[in-house]
């Protein structure tokens, strides 16, 4: 084997950031985006460009807690360093709304993307009637009750294995599979430094395009009594965005876990 | 009875705010202020200015959850609506910061300030390597570990009545009592988001100007083993500012209850 195909050890990142001043995830030309940041870290770090696969990208203003990134350097270009110190050389090296949680060594070949089980995110609403002191960057703020029973009797029709084109941009679902298994669909109310949300934890094999945020904007029409859970069949077998409801604001979506 | 000694009902307005784009809760000319925006707002509402008096004066950089401020208006400047009325109106009229959590008829005479019986403060440090993600603007983050037992026994030392003159900032302490009441200093670990904080909650009958930050800053010395617990009895008795530890930032600082 020679080129490319020399085997090289991968090593991932897992990063957090605040989603506010990124235009998503993925790197674009002349926009602050957190791949940009990150790669720029890295050619600094190792003095050459690096390519990283990341897990999931994220849409602009969607924050990540857990977000995972893989790339291949030789260990000859670790110079001797440990992760710890390369974590905290690429922390500081990063933008300030990005955390560099840690630096791992993975088995040779291992992708961020193709090898994760499952991903894991969570989405915030808060209901209170004025605006939340600490989460109001992190929720969507919807200053009346939700029927939360409601809100999972909707989603346990999403739970398992489903088409899922209702739920995904239309440009992006065009000709591709849009199949996805949800594995876990929670909405349970939390208490955060003395405000009152209500957390939904969403567990699937992958996501489509704006997948999460148009399932929120889902049961939120359930939830607010604008439609019966079962309404929820019915956008699912529609295989059309146009069935589903709004897009959920991106500021209550965290990229929380990555299982491999 | 007349003029300004005609009895007047006193409402009050429970506030919370994020103190990052203020000069302080105090009004003062040109800045922008948590009680300019208050008073602004009462104003418009009620078409005359109005005074107000507030619970704690906060310093710049500092939030609150529950400040509380009064003003006398005549029944008739009502105009008949109702408490949740005019608080909506008041909420959409002050800084977006600013939340109106509650407006509420007091005891005629009451004043926020000299009816309170106790003020609750709590103060949020983060210790984790990275920069917090949902904490960032409510902490002080120190990225390495503190010694908590040590710092409940200094705590210990400054709960019950003491001259506080050594944590006050200087210029405020001349010629002024300098003796407080601190009924409670709790320093407990929380989970906020799966993030980990250290948060140490101060209950006291008042405050003096910078008491809480410079008691953290006092009891952060003590945390990271650069003092001994018992050092914190030598800071109270030099009723000398310049014996107790830095002033913690502001921004790890929430005014959080007061007590009637």
């Amino acid at each position: 084997m020679e080129g490319r195909f020399v085997a090289m050890p991968t090593y991932s990142l897992t990063v957090s950031y605040n989603g506010a001043p990124f235009s998503g995830f993925a790197r674009q030309p002349g926009l602050s985006t957190v791949q940009g940041s990150l790669e720029e870290a890295l050619e600094l770090v190792f003095r050459r460009p690096i390519e990283t696969t990341c897990a999931g990208r994220t849409d602009a203003g969607v924050h990540a807690r857990g977000q995972v990134v893989s790339f291949d350097v030789d260990r000859s270009e670790l110079r001797g360093r440990s992760g710890e110190s390369l974590r905290k050389s690429l922390d500081g090296l990063t933008d300030d709304a990005i955390g560099i949680r840690s630096f791992d060594e993975r088995p040779d070949g291992f992708s961020a993307r193709f090898d994760a089980v499952s991903r894991e995110y969570r989405y915030l609403i808060c209901t209170q009637p004025t605006a939340p002191l600490f989460l109001n960057d992190f929720c969507w703020h919807l200053p009346r009750p939700l029927d939360l029973d409601a809100m999972r009797q909707a989603a346990g029709h999403l739970v398992g294995e489903h088409d899922f084109k209702s739920f995904c941009l239309a440009a992006s679902a065009e000709g591709k599979p849009t199949c996805r298994n949800v594995m876990r669909l929670d909405i349970d109310e939390v208490e955060v430094l003395g405000e009152h949300a209500v957390r939904t934890t969403v567990v699937g094999n992958a996501f489509l395009h704006s997948m999460i945020r148009t399932i929120m904007g889902t049961l939120v029409a359930v939830g607010r009594g604008q439609r019966h859970p079962d309404w929820v069949l019915e956008v699912l077998q529609a295989r059309d965005r146009g069935a589903a409801g709004q897009n959920a604001p991106a500021q209550g979506l965290v990229f929380w876990h990555v299982a491999y």
